[in-house]
């Protein structure tokens, strides 16, 4: 019971730290924020940081796991439910509109950034991220294909173009760019297109 | 004649200001590049360098201008001259190809550094250059209709479709995440989508 408590406890104490860090690095950026500032926002030692988190990295890591992630776990779990591809597809195309109009809270940039070090751990945890959008749009197009409604044809192509040009929407749209009415144009452009190819 | 030869060197000095503002501002990014850092590199004082520009933001919007701009003359050219479509598309294509290729010398996250600022000066130079670059595109795209070879469908919606794909992809090419071969097949795709739509 008391482990219960302690684990519970352990993981608000978590998600505190990641709330606050985010903040901290919307506000100033990845490679200006330190662990220090970090153990200062939330009234915490830096030993008491360093329980929960090794880096900055990890704390990069975590909150766009988190965030960006679970976001789509609905869709993996529709897929898995093999329900109607336009219903998923249309869920899917739903979630990433929602993440756009909302981009200007996101680590886009400070993501950018983490990135643009080009340490091996960035490279490896783009990478994993990179995979794991693959998988999800592939997921869905492959959907389409058992359910008889598009073609099998260059499918890593046309999944990766969906992600570049959600990734195009997203720069767009965190410079203040891109209205709602622009963002449902070119998402329905994407459906368009795979009824063509 | 003395005013030709102190015009040439003027510009041969612009010329030499931008060039090394460009590399400080790869290494530093734009907000820790500063005027005085700008005239140290290249030997000039302070007032010298406020001759030919004013601020960073002036010296940025040059780099940008330059060197960005000027690579897709050709295009406009071609577009005024009525060079056949399937020509000038696979030319503006290639030069696309050529800047992604070239990326990780170039000034993307600079340059999202200073949209990001939301000034009024980065907010109107962003616009301005997407104006530019929407007008490249669509003197193709209707140049296409003119030669009855696609249709006048949706085409500001296409041709920001090719923006955002590419932005993505330079994004990506930015991150070390794209190869050539990947490169080739999503711009093939761009072209499969307009003989589709």
């Amino acid at each position: 019971m008391a482990r219960k408590a302690n684990k519970q406890l352990r993981e608000s104490k978590r998600a505190e730290i990641l709330k606050s860090a985010r903040q901290l690095l919307l506000k100033k950026g990845f490679a200006n924020t330190t662990m220090k500032d970090i153990a200062e926002t939330i009234n915490l030692s830096r030993s008491g940081l360093y329980l929960y988190f090794s880096s900055t990295e990890e704390i990069m890591q975590a909150i766009i796991t988190e965030r960006e992630h679970k976001r789509f776990d609905i869709i993996r779990e529709s897929i898995l439910a093999s329900k109607p591809f336009n219903e998923v597809l249309d869920k899917y195309l739903e979630l990433q509109k929602e993440r756009l109009l909302n981009i200007s809270k996101s680590l886009l940039m400070s993501g950018y950034e983490y990135y643009s070090e080009n340490s091996e751990e960035a490279t490896q945890f783009l990478g994993k991220n990179l995979d794991e959008m693959r998988r999800t749009i592939l997921g869905v197009l492959n959907l389409g294909v058992e359910q008889k409604k598009i073609h099998q044809e260059d499918l890593p192509t046309i999944g990766d173009h969906f992600i570049l040009t959600i990734e195009g929407l997203s720069v767009f749209c965190y410079l203040h760019q891109a209205s709602e009415k622009y963002i449902d144009e070119q998402l329905a452009l994407l459906k368009k297109l795979i009824a063509f190819i």
